[in-house]
């Protein structure tokens, strides 16, 4: 499994994604899911993937490919907007598909992928998509301002509770990892190093990029903290008052 | 969608239901998924049912069917385990498949019910079971002492922070309804009024059997202060400390 979150603030952007794959419980792996194409002060995008690592790795390989003129495609770095770049990584995926589709279907195997993608290009705005298997896309908007993608549903309540566009970039980076704590607690198929990355508004550029291990220690505070609070919170609601 | 879970504690049972029913977002209904078969002092099997809704309703009438003798088979009063009740369950699953099964999979439409039955045998211990819809079943012990049935993952977390064997009868239907708060902010097709009953172990009896509607007071106050403590719970977490 996967879990990945991108989220699309007045102050920038901020997505994480985890780092666990498993085909069956006894083939768990590490691979990263963030993957950033940039040209600092032009360029700046970068995308979280969920699904089928062949289909993922496969995509982003096709970009890179593409990039360098290896394969005959539009290259994600000469693209003059985020829709633009959007319909690139959509193609991409429609490539992968062509490709391997059919034989896919033939083993019965879904041809499974979403991808975050999060970015900007010069003289344009700040933008995220959503992008889905067949290469079709939706955009986040300032009453949707993030995307998830993998096993969502653990983190998500914490996410619909506190980001706003108008959230923080620090704070919405510790919502983030707190939505994560919350899917890791509950699905074993999720798990660390986390990858986040945020990028201010019409810098071009990242801000922070780092890997957060298992023993981070702000990882560990967030983890102990919010779970405490969980629990203080829970005491300090009343009990019912029915007599039974 | 549905939501439901029960819980089994040294106390006692929990079980607790929403009542929201969609067949497309244009046909949302209200069905109530607690069903109660009881003999006080003798026998208490209390279920809730989550799945295509003409399956376990007609699983309910069918176990309906055999305690009035209408239909020859086990009748549900009058067994003498708990595990018989399972068993009587499970092959009411099995005889409503074997009626429906087969054209339900010509038309495509998946065989899809899960039940918890918790409940007491005069002589016997309390017990909480989750009854898949092939007909078997798996039974809650000290290590999980719970079962969720239907939309299960937004309320899950609390649950499996709070809830132990040793957790109070009041406390866990405290965090029940918490745990359906959770539920029904994100996923629409969970709704109210909500269906809760608390039975006291060995009383072979029920200790309180409510509907929270919507409007009720205490699921007001629950859904208030547990958005409010966690949003203060989540100012307490200092910020990460990176310069950025």
């Amino acid at each position: 499994m996967t879990y990945c979150v991108g989220m699309l603030l007045d102050e920038g952007l901020v997505m994480a994604s985890d780092s666990r794959t498993n085909a069956g419980v006894d083939r768990v792996a590490t691979f990263q899911k963030m993957f950033l194409f940039q040209e600092p002060g032009e360029k700046l995008f970068v995308l979280l993937t969920a699904g089928n690592l062949s289909v993922t790795q496969s995509t982003i390989s096709y970009l890179n490919d593409c990039i360098e003129g290896k394969i005959e495609g539009q290259s994600l770095m000469e693209v003059t907007s985020m829709y633009a770049a959007a319909r690139t990584v959509g193609r991409a995926l429609r490539a992968v598909w062509e490709e391997d589709g059919p034989s896919l279907k033939a083993h019965d195997i879904e041809f499974n992928a979403s991808i975050i993608l999060g970015g900007q290009v010069k003289g344009g705005q700040l933008r995220l998509f959503q992008i889905y298997a067949p290469g079709n896309f939706v955009e986040a908007s300032a009453d949707t301002p993030y995307f998830q993608i993998g096993e969502v549903k653990y983190g998500k309540p914490v996410i619909d509770r506190i980001v706003t566009q108008k959230t923080s970039l620090a704070e919405a980076a510790k919502c983030a990892l707190i939505s994560f704590d919350s899917t890791m607690r509950s699905n074993v198929s999720v798990g660390p190093p986390l990858d986040l990355l945020l990028a201010r508004r019409d810098s071009l550029d990242i801000a922070l990029q780092t890997r957060l291990e298992d023993d981070n220690p702000y990882l560990r505070e967030i983890s102990r903290l919010w779970g405490e609070g969980l629990k203080n919170t829970f005491e300090a609601v009343p009990d019912p008052d029915w007599t039974f």
